[in-house]
């Protein structure tokens, strides 16, 4: 049974669901950063996956950077699994500017999070609810 | 025509290739940090491959971080495409240790770089490519 781990349900807002993941909003204005979370339990690293689930992985990766680099206007789109603190398996899908607040440097440990207000938050999620497709939001 | 970026090998030696990338080794004793380098001009970002080189570049990235995480031991490997200095694609593959100088922060400006003596990276590359098949290594 696949359970979200806590410090990502802590630190996100769940978006909605694709085949196999999870798509999460990290609750953090300084940069359009999503997360997917394949909904598979016990694995911390992508070769874990099977191959269907790291084609499915993959496929899904490809189609959020498209749509989040389109939509965004990225500069650069930043793609990891680091998973240090977090082992539940996690990719970050980070849009970047190169006048965000971290460039060129890694988002991470740079600059403490800003959550969203509710209008920035309902603004973002429209935003994208409508690329990816409408039923895709979880409310 | 192919050229690696003077960043890339002006900080990594290369050491050997797949089908498609280069197999690249941070100049760093901190980490085992390899990158991979698809071997295609002009390319930022994952979804610009082509869905061939895409499926490849996936294969080698799999291959790549099974061998690492068995032959060096690693708690944790951190995989990442990000490219804000260096546009020319390229995925770090970056065994880390809970005992390691950064642990659990990803490794980006964390410690300043240590290169390795000459000793220390004959010992790193003979233990790779004794793993990853003889021939496999670029003189």
């Amino acid at each position: 049974m696949f359970h979200l781990h806590s410090r990502l349900s802590q630190d996100c807002i769940i978006v909605g669901r694709f085949d196999l993941c999870l798509l999460l909003l990290m609750n953090d204005e300084n940069y359009p950063w999503f997360i997917l979370v394949p909904q598979v339990d016990q694995v911390s690293e992508i070769f874990q996956l099977s191959d269907n689930e790291q084609k499915q992985l993959h496929e899904e990766s490809i189609h959020l950077s498209k749509v989040l680099s389109r939509v965004f206007e990225a500069n650069k789109m930043n793609i990891a699994a680091l998973g240090n603190v977090v082992p539940q398996l996690h990719v970050h899908h980070i849009v970047r500017y190169t006048a965000d607040i971290a460039w060129p440097a890694p988002i991470w440990g740079v600059a403490p999070a800003k959550p969203y207000s509710q209008d920035k938050l309902n603004a973002i999620l429209a935003k994208i609810s409508h690329e990816l497709g409408l039923g895709f939001l979880i409310e």
